[in-house]
């Protein structure tokens, strides 16, 4: 069973906004065993979407159409399926109530443009949307299943979740899809295949593996397709236990996990305590330790100490270290994080100082320069790292290191 | 003169990986005035690469592609566009020279896999990869471009940008197409829409307006199309000037401008400095400003105070007003700006407290309630917001409000 991806809107040809949706509903469709054979984004014009929709119906059993929805009108997916089908745009007493109570809960008065949003395809099956004032449309044509969502993401991402995957799963009838991702840190692609060229080599038929690099991290995609869930399955489990016999040192996780989650449940585990010194990373590591539900319970705080006066006064780094070794050295990082994790009294900290760039670079110590000092109480571990020339790619690399230290010393 | 963009790669299929690389190709395509038709993304197969190649060339003029040029087995486009043109592949010393040279500037040893990427189709034209192994590839077929890059975003780019992106502009004539973005923060979409019902009637024939909203943050996007430009940008100089006198209250900027952007070139001109003390943001508003090249010279650092402790001991918040007022009220989050703007003896500060969720609401404090302060010496303003229930999107509205409650500020 195929489906496709339509994504309306000009701003995603033109690149100002990133097509994020179509990744999420990817990932959603595949969970279910749905094969997304392509993701397409087109204009915001009648005759591009009819084009479109043709020929997605030539080779797919499953069309999923986002975006156009809005209230304003350059929005016309609404139009164009109602004039698609040959069918009328009604009132729909339902969804008007619901985009009245939708707006009266932000304290938004309701007006022309809503009231319009309550129109619907006659032949269209109507999806409640609970975030948002346009529905979710459900066509259903010669077996064929034509969906249309709002493109605003939590808009759209609730709607599958909730109502349009369950309806999916009940339609069709799915084969077994398994992925199975595992998580590297810490060495680089090319060297990475050379290592697993025997079990690339060996694996079965039904099995395919894939490099994602990206930040540092390499993430391996083992994909099985067939019939036998069971014994996918199992096979699966083999094949990955084979991987982590291979390469231990460098498999960190699986799946979606992150660092800062595993570094989470750690910290959890042991009933440990996390503060952090930020210079290069400029609240990056923070940023991402926080954006974890329950990260309150382990991570007390941070310090981002972008000038050297805040390095001195607040973290205690002896001016002379500063003075003698340069802000970005492993006596300053190291004093940074000792510092931090004493000024708040945790049992862990991690502290990062370097040349993120574009300027500051010398030749003694080049743009993407930088240390990072990983410290559990009188125990410390420092690393440098030359990581490249883009500033903001650095800080996502330095910050991904100083999370996968941190992870090692955890485990140590 | 229409292009096409196919990305290439089952990690965009099953979501694995957002199509970022379609985004920003779009935009720099759009700059040299290339049309893009559609953006298409597509399975590692053989098969679909030739039939998205076949389909694409009836309806463009120029395919670029991204993906599978890595030096592991699951990269198969340049076989596949050797196939394709019925060309065969050879060693070009040339691209062998230039992968040696990359591996040694990051003391990687070259291997087999890389070897194998100095084999280029013989009627490809070449492009040197300055940031990785996989060259860039360029085909002339009946009058048509047809371009093969690595799907690595930061080697895709380099190259679009020195090489590519010329060359195209060198072999193709391409049309004006005008694109203006207003920026603004502050009100909700139906009621811009609203407020701009008489505007966009009176626009131009070869004008259009879009509506791009995203963490609070709404883009109004003009575009033009035409082929005199001098008339065409006199015209969308006139329509823009007519959008600041309708919305002046709303507009914070244009085009690629950012918020943080504006408040640090705000800061450089008065040449001021800045702290911030963040509770539920977690170091994203730290992140976001220090993102910038040069914010050194007025960011002075941050306290991410997560525990209340700390908001006590270092931010130098009374105690009893926690006790008295919770820690998401307004006397804590003005408390926390004036500590941290004594603290770091900056003119500004920003704070932040709230809840960020899914747990910590209650029905006085719903989830997403927020205290937001901005100071400035003894001036101190603050407001609380009600963001909405999914917290990462709470912690990106907040850092956004904050910002632009502190440019309102600087610009009083």
């Amino acid at each position: 069973m195929k489906a496709e991806i339509i994504s309306i809107g000009d701003e995603l040809l033109i690149g100002q906004t990133i097509n994020t949706n179509a990744a999420w509903m990817g990932q959603e469709l595949n969970k279910i065993g749905v094969h997304v054979y392509q993701i397409i984004s087109i204009s915001d014009t009648k005759d591009h979407i009819i084009k479109a929709l043709d020929e997605a119906k030539c080779r797919t059993d499953l069309i999923l159409l986002t975006g156009g929805l809005g209230p304003t009108r350059d929005d016309i997916t609404k139009h164009t399926l109602a004039a698609y089908f040959s069918s009328k745009l009604i009132f729909n007493q339902e969804v008007f109530e619901n985009i009245k109570s939708f707006l009266s809960g932000r304290s938004i008065p309701i007006n022309e443009f809503n009231r319009e949003q309550a129109e619907v395809p006659e032949n269209a099956k109507i999806f409640q949307n609970k975030n948002g004032t346009a529905p979710g449309l459900w066509f259903e044509t010669d077996g064929r299943i034509i969906v249309s969502m709002p493109g605003v993401p939590h808009e759209m991402k609730a709607l599958m979740k909730e109502q349009i995957l369950p309806a999916i799963s009940a339609f069709f009838i799915t084969p077994v899809i398994l992925h199975k991702t595992i998580l590297t840190f810490g060495t680089y692609e090319a060297r990475l295949a050379e290592i697993l060229t025997d079990f690339e080599q060996s694996l079965p038929e039904a099995f395919s593996l894939a490099y994602l690099p990206k930040d540092g991290v390499i993430k391996l995609r083992l994909t099985a397709k067939g019939t036998n869930k069971t014994a996918l399955t199992k096979r699966m489990e083999h094949t990955i236990s084979e991987l982590y016999r291979i390469i231990p040192e460098y498999i960190f996780g699986t799946g979606e996990d992150t660092l800062e989650q595993i570094i989470g449940n750690l910290l959890k585990h042991q009933g440990s305590t996390l503060s952090t010194a930020e210079s290069c990373t400029g609240g990056r590591i923070a940023h991402l330790i926080t954006s974890l539900p329950g990260s309150s319970n382990y991570y007390i705080g941070s310090i981002i100490a972008y000038s050297n006066r805040i390095k001195e006064k607040i973290l205690n780094v002896d001016p002379s270290l500063i003075n003698n070794h340069g802000a970005v050295s492993r006596e300053v990082v190291e004093a940074m994080a000792q510092g931090v994790r004493q000024y708040f009294n945790t049992d862990y900290a991690v502290a990062t100082s370097g040349i993120a760039g574009p300027d500051g670079g010398t030749i003694e110590k080049p743009v993407g320069t930088t240390w990072i000092a990983a410290t559990k109480h009188q125990k410390i571990i420092s690393k440098k790292f030359l990581l490249g020339n883009n500033r903001n790619r650095n800080v996502r690399r330095a910050s991904l290191t100083s999370l996968n230290m941190l992870r090692k010393l955890i485990q140590m």
